[in-house]
C-alpha cells in the first residue's frame, strides 16, 4: 500500500538552531519511515517579511538543505525542494485567492499577532495577509494527507482545510483530501535569553556553532530568575537550562543535578559548564555530518534539482486536475 | 525606432457588446498602427467574480477573440493572448502582493462601488481585493509604456504606476517603465434601458445580433423620458436613441431627425426604426466578417496560440530580470 503523503517547509531566514531541531526536524525525521515527505524551502513565503531584503533568502537555502540531512533526514526517502522552483505554486494560490473569504484571513489570530511583534517590517501588506492561502496552496498541491506543525501553526492548517473544503464544495469535485494536523509536541527548549528561540531575537544556538560558541552562548543563559545567589536553592522545573539537561545530558546526571540545584549545592555557573559539555556532545554528530556535506554542496545541489523535478511533476499533474475542476483546461 | 507598447485586456464574461465597440474596441483600433499592442484574455480576472460557475470564460474565449478580429484588430499588428496561458502573471502577481501595503487596495474606489454594486455575488473574497495587483502583473510583465482604459479604470492603472515605482524602489532597479494611462473617451451610447450597457443588465446590442434582433431591442429603447406623447417636442440632447444617430445615420439626415424630434414631427417608433436600420447597416460589415470566422474557428485558435508563444516568450525575460531584482534567481 503506498504511504500517505505529508508537506511540510521552512522559511529560509537562517541557518537551523536548536529550537527548529526540537520543534520540528526531529519530528520530521521520526515521521520519515512511515510517511512519504515533501519538506521545501519556503522562499515565496520568506519574501512576506523579508521582502526588503531578499539575499538572505538565496544565501541560505542551500545551507539548510544541508543542516536537514545532517540532522538525519533521508533524501532516499523525503522529497526536498523549493517552493519558487515549483512555479505551480503561483498559480494555485491565485486560483485559491479567488475563493478565500477575506474574513476568515482578518480574523486568523496568528497574523493579528504578529502584526502586533514584528513592528520593525511594516507587514501590512497584500501579500502577508494572504500567507495561509499560499499555505494552502503549498500543502494542496501535492494533495497531503497529513501536514506536520507546531501549535502556533495549527490554526494556518485549519484554514488549508476549510479552503480545501470550500474548493471540493464550489467544483463539486475531490481534487484535494482534506489534510489532518499532525501536532509536533511544543519543545520545552527557550532561547538563551528565555524567549521562544528566534533567529530575530538574537537568542538560538545553532546546529552548527562551534563548541567555543555553544559554551559561550550557554553561559549567558538566563536561569531559574528567582534564584538570586548561589546559596539560594533553584527550582529545576523552570529552568531552562535544566530542560537541556533533560535531553543532552545522561539521566543518571540529570537526577543529580536537579537534588544538588534543589540543595543549593551546586551554583548554576558549574551546572551551565555540565550542560554546554552535553550539549557539545549531542550536537557532535550533527556537526561533523554537516562538515562533510559542506566540502561537497554539489551533493547538496543534486538532492535539490532532484527533489524540484519530482515536487514540480506532481504539481503539473494537480493543476491540471484543478484546471479541469473549474473548467479552464490548458490550450498548451 | 521600436514602437512603445501598450497592453490591455478584457474579462471573458460574454460577447462583445457596442458598450465594448465604443468604449474600447475602436480605441484599440486606433492605436494598433502606432503602438506594439497586447490585447489579452484576462480569464484569471474573470474568476474574480465568475468562481462560483466558471464556464462561461472557456466558452466565450474564442468567440471574443474572432469579434475583435472582425472589429478590425488585425492580428499582424496585434498580440493576443490568454492570460492564464502565460503561468508567469501568476508569479509576478504573487511577487508584487509581498510589496503591495493593503490600505493602496482598500482604499481602491472601484473596489468599494463594486461591493456595493454586485450585491448578489460574495465578493469578498482576498482574491477580489487583490484584482489591481494582479492588473499590475498584467501591465507591467510586457513593460508597457502605455495602458489604454476607461475613466472607470484609471484609479487601477495608478496603482499599478505606484507598485511599478516601489518595485523599482525596493530593488534599486528599473525594471518596470512606469505606464501612462491613455484614456478613452467615454461613450455616450448607453444600453437600451438608459444604463450603462452590460451583459449583467440584460440590456445590451451584441455586434453579432441578428438584423430581427437589432430592430427587437431598438423598439424597446428608452427615449428622452420628459416626452410622454408624439405631440410633444423631444429632445435630442438627452435621447440615448439619438446618440445612436450620431454616430449610424447619415449626418444630413441626423440634423434633420433632430429639428422633426424637436419639432414633434417625428414619433420615437419611427425615428427608432429609421436608427436600427442604420445601426443594422453599420454592423453588417462586422458581422459579416464574424460569420466568415465563425466558419474558421481554427484560424481563431492558430492566431491564439501564436500570441500566446509571443506573450510567453516576453514574460518569461521579464521574469528572469524580476528574479534576478530580488536576488531569487531559478536554478533550473
Amino acid at each position: 500500500m503506498a504511504k500517505k503523503r505529508i508537506v511540510s517547509g521552512m522559511r529560509p531566514t537562517g541557518r537551523m538552531h536548536l529550537g527548529h531541531l526540537h520543534g520540528a526536524l526531529l519530528n520530521w525525521k521520526d515521521l520519515q519511515d512511515e510517511w512519504d515527505c515533501f519538506f521545501f524551502i519556503a522562499d515565496w513565503h520568506a519574501l512576506t517579511s523579508e521582502y526588503a531584503n531578499p539575499a538572505i533568502i538565496k544565501q541560505t537555502t542551500y545551507e539548510i538543505i544541508a543542516d536537514w540531512i545532517s540532522v538525519g533526514l533521508d533524501p532516499e526517502k523525503c522529497t526536498f525542494f523549493i517552493q519558487s522552483e515549483v512555479k505551480e505554486h503561483a498559480e494555485l494560490h491565485l486560483i485559491l485567492s479567488m475563493i478565500t473569504p477575506l474574513p476568515w484571513l482578518e480574523r486568523n489570530p496568528t497574523y493579528k499577532e504578529q502584526l502586533k511583534e514584528l513592528t520593525q517590517k511594516d507587514l501590512h501588506t497584500y501579500g502577508f495577509l494572504g500567507y495561509p492561502v499560499l499555505q494552502a496552496a503549498d500543502i494542496l498541491m501535492y494533495k497531503a494527507n497529513g501536514v506536520p506543525v507546531g501549535e502556533d501553526q495549527a490554526p494556518h492548517v485549519e484554514l488549508t482545510r476549510e479552503i480545501a473544503r470550500r474548493f471540493n464544495y464550489l467544483y463539486k469535485t475531490q481534487v484535494f483530501p482534506v489534510p489532518d494536523v499532525i501536532l509536533t509536541p511544543t519543545s520545552k527548549l527557550l532561547g538563551i535569553d528565555r524567549r521562544k528561540m528566534s533567529k530575530s531575537y538574537g537568542n538560538a544556538i545553532y546546529l552548527t556553532d562551534p563548541p567555543g560558541e555553544v559554551e559561550k552562548k550557554v553561559s549567558q543563559m538566563i536561569t531559574d530568575p528567582q534564584r538570586k545567589r548561589k546559596t539560594d536553592p533553584g527550582d529545576p522545573d523552570i529552568c531552562n537550562v535544566y530542560f537541556y539537561h533533560e535531553i543532552y545530558t545522561d539521566p543518571g546526571k540529570v537526577s543529580e543535578i536537579a537534588a544538588s540545584c534543589r540543595a543549593a549545592r551546586i551554583g548554576c555557573v558549574e551546572c551551565k559548564k555540565i550542560m554546554a559539555q552535553s550539549l557539545i556532545k549531542g550536537l557532535e554528530p550533527i556537526r561533523e555530518k554537516r562538515r562533510e556535506l559542506g566540502a561537497h554542496m554539489d551533493r547538496v545541489k543534486e538532492i535539490m534539482v532532484a527533489g524540484n523535478r519530482r515536487a514540480r511533476a506532481i504539481a503539473e499533474s494537480t493543476m491540471e486536475e484543478v484546471r479541469q475542476a473549474i473548467k479552464m483546461p490548458s490550450d498548451l
